[in-house]
């Protein structure tokens, strides 16, 4: 079968490497879509712990099982996405330290087959496309962990979701507008993005390109009640400065690096929450499924490259010019 | 009646001044005796928002209840505590924006006499000598609300209090104490207060003048489940590498002031937990109250001082050579 191979730090190529054998109670999925994430991109570029070559990336799937061997053949022939978890630990709180994501060590879903737990595997959302259910996996579990397991977003709650457009932060703002949040705001970079994220149910959108883009939202929502954050980094204390008192900070990431300084005055006093959040359990994924299913969400899918264009796909994300998820189309 | 009356920034006096009238719901209380708190000093310095001069300082007090101006006289008599909260408002998980605390800019507990609502006046647990009563309001609410209703808490928990000595502090390990922690670890900068925290039921102690205080806490304990930290500063990075996945760090406090370069990577990876807290609710008072009847716990009294001899109470606190509460014996 062909495969996307990372030999070395920055060298990807496509391959045919020999499918795995399928253990008892294991399933051979033949992927339709892939989806980019981030961390393919800090894998590639050597920027992760633990790296492994050869490996095949990818975390996110969506695909046709072809073979199970066990005595329950009933997902054959099924649309399948795929739980990129492994070994989360029986801890809702957080992961086991045998945790690991799909995709480096073991063989991911940038391949025209991959061999996996059956226990791994769901059925697509029928609403969705192939394009759409392999955007959802992991960022989809991200936003929902933290929007609705550790953020708790309720009724009565002003959401922020700084830099709208990456896929964490616009299945966040998907999952407050459905969960009934009572005002949303996100900022981006782009004007173009802000329009987007509008027409996704964003109430309020402001350029942190703007210096004033703190008191711009200030002045249109008040205070925010919860913000899901992604970057850390200096803008972080004007995060905590708008937060209402007993509000919460879910981050998830920060790619912004450390926060210069942090503010700790604000936080006691106002009786501040900051919540780190990583990936999700397997129950928070499919609680993430249900709600999708449930809500009729839809991902929002940037672009879809075929598979043998996966340098273009990388370059895309590379270059921060997407909106949503960037999928590799692998067969048809 | 005697009080001591802030005049300006440095500028405490003994006078005399007339007592307050007694409102319909108040009640007229004769102080036995009051504590100090840091705030106290903070005021006395100029260094708090919002300072009004002439103020009678003073939050932390225990007297004898002698007149009450309504139809419910059962008080009368009797040794009640106060609680210093004014105006916490009906949240349970932040003050209002009207909360002040009692002793500026209403008049404080440093004074022969105060008038208060019926409803800030508690029995004093009656195994608590008088002193004892005093030093149990501010520092306990403040500590019970941290340990055991921000932090839970539990038995499977593994605490650190650093800075052992303060006032909050010290009631932290008490309460974890009482409340079934299965491992506390103090710190200190001095080793005779490390001794006396395992007096009082720390199971580790370890001084933080010495450089490697992070590497020895780790040796001995392993990593923390819950870690109450009032200092906030350049150590605190060191305290979020001490914390195990999942793990709380509830902020009281900034003595050293903001965090240089938060660690944002291992918070959102471990899925960590900040989470500010600042004294406790009216509910969270009674139920501190409730917590040191049933586990029949002593407010650790560091010294007593006439009300006469405040100036030398005030150095004392100024050089942070306690180990408790610092109390005014005000009558007899």
């Amino acid at each position: 079968m062909k495969a996307l191979v990372l030999r070395s730090a920055g060298q990807l190529s496509l391959e045919d490497v020999a499918p795995e054998p399928i253990p008892p109670g294991y399933a051979r999925v033949r992927l339709l879509a892939a989806a980019l994430n981030h961390r393919d991109v800090w894998i590639l570029d050597g920027k992760y712990a633990k790296i492994r070559y050869p490996s095949v990336l990818g975390s996110d799937g969506c695909g046709i099982v072809e073979e199970i061997n066990g005595p329950d053949r009933s997902l054959v022939g099924q649309r399948v996405i795929i739980n990129p978890n492994q070994h989360w630990g029986g801890d809702e709180r957080a992961q086991s330290a045998d945790y690991t994501i799909l995709g480096m060590p073991s063989p991911g879903t940038f391949a025209e087959f991959i061999t996996l737990p059956l226990d791994r595997l769901h059925p697509a959302p029928q609403h969705l496309s192939d394009e759409e259910a392999a955007a959802l996996p992991l960022a989809g579990l991200t936003a929902y962990r933290a929007v609705a397991v550790q953020g708790h977003v309720g009724s009565s709650d002003a959401v922020l979701i700084p830099g709208i457009g990456g896929g964490v932060a616009l299945f966040a703002l998907l999952f407050a507008r459905a969960l009934g949040a009572r005002t949303i705001a996100v900022t981006s970079g782009a004007a173009w993005k802000l329009e987007r994220a509008s027409a996704l149910g964003a109430d309020c959108g402001v350029l942190y390109t703007e210096p004033t883009w703190a008191d711009a939202l200030r002045r249109r929502v008040g205070g925010f009640d919860l913000i899901v954050d992604g970057s850390g980094g200096e803008p972080f204390n004007q995060l905590i400065g708008l937060t209402n008192p007993a509000g919460r900070i879910v981050l998830y990431g920060a790619t912004l690096g450390g926060v210069p300084m942090l503010d700790v005055h604000r936080i006691f006093w106002r009786q501040l929450r900051i919540i780190g959040t990583t990936m999700g359990s397997d129950r928070d994924f499919a609680a993430m499924l249900a709600a999708v299913e449930q809500h009729q969400i839809r991902p929002v899918v940037d672009s879809v490259f075929p598979l043998a264009q996966y340098a273009e796909a990388f370059d895309r994300m590379r270059r921060g010019e997407q909106f949503g998820k960037i999928v590799l189309r692998i067969s048809a």
